[in-house]
């Protein structure tokens, strides 16, 4: 397991899992977007100040491999790492574990960029300083 | 059944049922909003542009009586109704039946006001002109 | 503000939020519902295991009055009462409130009932015991 | 642009779009395996029946390309291809369009497996003939 520069508890939810009884596919990237959103906050990045700057952080490319199910009422973690990957884009490292053995549940990397006002890709400051710390 | 001044048909997807195997409670109202901003938009009204107009139309009480259960892959209807029930509230009466037989789903009021830019209630001439049609 | 039986906390998510930056109102009812399963499960009733004995608890009528709107990161809380109505049929009463000051948000009223194996209603023994400790 | 064997129409809804006033994320997950589903009832695979026969269709990977938002009450539709990976795997090739100029919203492989009801993976006749119709 890699070292994580954040980490974050969830609990499924029981409108979260259908009707196989697991957690719904396209609520993983639920879990992963709080994660994230979380993650830059503690960095001192407020997601929503942004979107009011009309700048947007938005997904680019989503790879995830699912490993092996969440139930209803399981509790488990994210692990996030994040890096640069070009001038313009970054990348979280994201992997969810359930409690309590810390059995692997999803690998996933998200790919994103910024968006400015005109809709260019282009990193803002506060975004350029978290490469650093992490 | 009453007459409905407008009518939307749906069909329910996997993702939208729980572990139960029918609808979970919380979709139905995705179902009922849709229902109204298809109908709004029916009537020249664009939802998104009095987002941007800083005009928010809000719920302020919803009425919900669950008769019987949908089921994944299930083709039903919404009947939707508009009133005015005060200076600045209305009232959506929407009837959700299930194909093909009519059978009632769900009996909702939703009681609604508009927002201006200072956040007051106060209907806009859009909302005042759909009371006349309805 | 009543004396709850039981409370719960939150947060609000960033997907949770709609485009007029609240949270939109079907997602109320996916947290009052997880406070409602987290309350029973306090109680040692396991919602999932209801499930497999094919005893649905199922909501009959849904009663939400929408105070306040919660934004994206909103720290917030369910308080809950339950308390039976008729011989098939209980309520929740759940209030949402906002911390730090506790403005109020929501209060709801949700009645539901046991479905047995047949489809009938009729009130499990663990059921008929939470409202002797509530 | 490829042929397709299978393709749907959607509509966004509003409740699906965040306060970017764009959809959400993990939204489109939620499109894709709705494609995914009425592809394979139009080949006669219910999925809700092999839940019932305890044969769970999961998916093993996943690969979103964003390539451009969609916004609340845009038209678009999905087209999908299916094909064998390996002995127990396929994957849906699944694309989005927008109305009216098919202009690319995204480009997805999912890749998937059946378990059996001992949880082996194992595909079911029905998916074995469904190659050789694709």
């Amino acid at each position: 397991m890699p070292d994580y520069k954040f980490k974050l508890d969830f609990q499924v939810r029981h409108y979260e899992c259908d009707m196989q009884g697991i957690v719904n596919n396209g609520v993983y990237q639920n879990y992963l977007e709080h994660a994230r959103h979380e993650f830059l906050k503690s960095l001192g990045i407020d997601f929503a100040e942004f979107v009011e700057r009309k700048i947007n952080l938005v997904v680019v490319r989503a790879e995830l491999d699912y490993k092996n199910p969440l139930s209803s009422g399981d509790i488990f973690w994210v692990g996030l790492n994040f890096e640069r990957v070009s001038r313009v884009r970054f990348a979280f490292l994201q992997d969810i574990y359930k409690y309590p053995n810390d059995q692997i549940v999803m690998n996933a990397k998200i790919i994103g960029t910024a968006l400015n006002e005109r809709g260019r890709p282009s990193l803002p400051q506060q975004i350029e300083s978290a490469f650093s710390v992490c």
